[in-house]
């Protein structure tokens, strides 16, 4: 796995402004991919890590005022020394604050990936439904991917039982993945941190979007089916064990991953 | 289960309002159960989550001032839509702050169902000793629930190696739960939201409460307890099995709930 | 265990100002000592709780301006009250903030121990090398915590492979631990929680500090290598085994403990 070899090597900084729920959860999927977390939000200090960091992870989860001005403080840094740069707009249609903040910070900061759920990302484009920070209805992925691609011109990775990716006029598609991860929160977020990783390891923003999902897919599908034969795990054991598996991704291989490239998008 | 499959079909959106040491918890206990957790409490959406939910879970732990103006804005909404809403005066009677919060949301909001272990209760009352957030003395559970529900006016569960919910003139006591509950923290928060989920599928409160706290009991006992003869768990493997025995509730049914319903209160 | 029965024969309340990443981690690591944590920062009862206490454990990861005001009003009165105050200068060297607001609570409260990676106590001593919250470099942690100790008059612990602990003119070695632990965010945190709580329990705060190490060391060491041969566990696995651990070790005493004397500092 070059993509894996490559961070275990360079153990890139990864910048997560994100969220109390999420918060634990992805710095430790973070280590497990062998990169190094860090937190920070406040203005005295925010700019300084973004300045030594090697991806910026930006989550509007429990999204406030003073952590929009954070992301654009740390975004302006990020886009000067031209590091990628992750949306993840976690609640965007859920309501007129958070759609309107991610669309803020698509319109100032260079954005390099934009990963949600069909719900969010169609609210972006002012469509879809949501309710609370779920999707729910049944809007296409492709469309949705491909619609956001080109109207913001960024990288945009729509996650589900099937993920796409699209961008640089290419279109992936991810079959990984298990039905435990939309029953345990914040597997939205670890896979936006995942992307941010992978994109530290390779020029190709799309490719690397779509490794990203891969792997974070297969480590779900092996912690969700132990190889002893014993049950499936409830989404407690899941969570601790996707962590292992992520973990483990650079001694076990890859076999599996199911990521595919699809005609032209447009 | 009729209250279970009400809500696996339902899925009702909870908005929490709580801590960033329980978060991630009260959210994962929230799927397990079948039902959709958010978390919001800027502000600037605060009321917006509040008017799609279908109930809101106030929990004081690492309270602010302006975490209780959240409060008070999400809890105007849901009184204006008729949704229950569930207080978790966490640490009342640890501070004045927490206590006169506590006591203000009660005046100012048409809370539902009180939930609290005796000491915080207590306090609420005017007794009661407190270490930090952890009850400490030997107030009897069924006197201060019968109390509390009388001067506030509120579905009232006082919980412990016994739980008593008083409320509508009627008693029960709860009778499940594993002495490993005091020994992982936040697990009073995530009684106080199942609390708030069950509350959405029936319309008997004290019945819903009590309800809540035998489902959440019973999946601690099966938690405690492995079926294949292993050891005891540990606090730290209770607590993820913990949300492994939630979410497999309506699979594994049941069985050895013990909720009575006693003499009338007062 | 002297120290592991007086602790839960006496519960002492830890008071925690820490930071959301490791806050749940924080608490129930607490919890496994027999300890009791609260965790509170507003201004309006941030002292009230510190006044009730038996240890205050301040934390710099994710710090604000808010959190050190915080960290000043509990350390005034844990210094009146004369409790152990432990700092842990969490992303020391990675900013200037971090860096000075450490060093301002080592100016102004009567801090008992500094606990830190030789990244971050290096910092405070002018030198060092951070990349985010993680260490890199080849600093001598022996010469850092001597160096340390005598700077700011505290009993310092440098931790690492061999953890160092310099105070009162004696210096201790600790050789307990996995390499797991810093593959697990909050690790670090956790075991400034442990040495809070250990000096609840002891007066030679030099040899209560060392003692917490070894016993979270020692439980780490299980935790990572279960009994039935079962192989080793992954980050997450392992997360929720050390609490397991920590709880378990009034009942499965110390032996393999490696805290040794070391010649006079200085």
């Amino acid at each position: 796995m070059r993509s894996s070899a490559r961070i275990a090597a360079a153990r890139p900084l990864i910048h997560h402004i994100t969220n109390s729920v999420v918060a634990n959860d992805v710095a430790n999927i973070t280590l497990a991919f062998g990169a190094l977390p860090v937190m920070a939000e406040a203005p005295e200090e925010v700019a300084e890590i973004t300045a030594v960091a090697q991806a910026l992870v930006l989550n509007l989860g429990m999204l406030s005022a003073a952590k929009i001005e954070a992301m654009l403080l740390a975004g302006r840094v990020a886009a000067a020394r031209g590091i990628p740069i992750v949306l993840d707009p976690v609640g965007a249609g859920a309501t007129a604050f958070r759609t309107a903040s991610a669309l803020r910070l698509l319109a100032e900061l260079p954005i390099t990936a934009l990963r949600g759920n069909r719900g969010e990302i169609g609210a972006l484009l002012g469509m879809g439904v949501m309710r609370g920070v779920e999707a729910v209805g049944t809007e296409e992925p492709h469309a949705i991917a491909t619609d956001a691609a080109a109207r913001f011109g960024v990288v945009v990775a729509v996650t589900g039982v099937i993920d796409v990716v699209v961008g640089s006029g290419q279109q992936y598609e991810v079959r990984n993945g298990d039905p435990l991860l939309p029953r345990v929160t914040g597997t939205g977020c670890m896979a936006s941190a995942a992307v941010g990783i992978l994109l530290t390891a390779g020029d190709d923003a799309a490719v690397q979007t779509a490794i990203a999902l891969g792997l974070y897919g297969i480590a779900a599908e092996r912690a969700a089916t132990p190889a002893d034969g014993r049950e499936r795990p409830g989404p407690g054991t899941f969570r601790a064990r996707l962590l292992d598996e992520v973990a483990a991704l650079s001694a076990c291989g890859v076999a599996g991953i199911r990521v595919t490239k699809k005609e032209e998008a447009q």
